[in-house]
């Protein structure tokens, strides 16, 4: 299975690389930026025991994430679990 | 407009943020996963001139990414750009 995970600042986190891209961005000539929010992308392979789910797989990356990939308290996560 | 940019590290290039996760999973029970990479994903806001297409935002975005948000030598890049 192909997963995809995105992480993101929280709302209301403070994101030093999101301002200080967005403060370069007008400075090379690009103008009407807002908002800028720089997390983390993810990519992996799961190869996960015969006879396992979509549904386990994904309560399992789930848990990966809270683990590992993402810190819940400061990050919001979601991900994408497609098989293949 | 709202934009979202993925920024991998190219294959063959090395990822070490992914290796340590890569290592880290099993050691928390987390079995079968391969083939980790980490880069980066950015959100922002775009509000372009009144009468920009959306092919002439796509432009401006590749743009950004090739000066500012990516490295084209080490990574690679795409982006989804949403009118709303």
């Amino acid at each position: 299975m192909n997963v995809r995970v995105y992480v993101t600042p929280k709302k209301g986190i403070l994101d030093p690389q999101g301002a200080t891209v967005e403060r370069a961005l007008p400075n090379l000539g690009f103008s009407g930026v807002s908002d800028v929010r720089i997390g983390k992308f993810i990519e992996f392979r799961l190869d996960p025991p015969p006879g396992t789910t979509l549904e386990q797989a994904r309560a399992t990356v789930d848990e990966m994430c809270r683990k590992l990939l993402a810190n819940p308290i400061i990050e919001d996560f979601t991900f994408t679990v497609d098989e293949g």
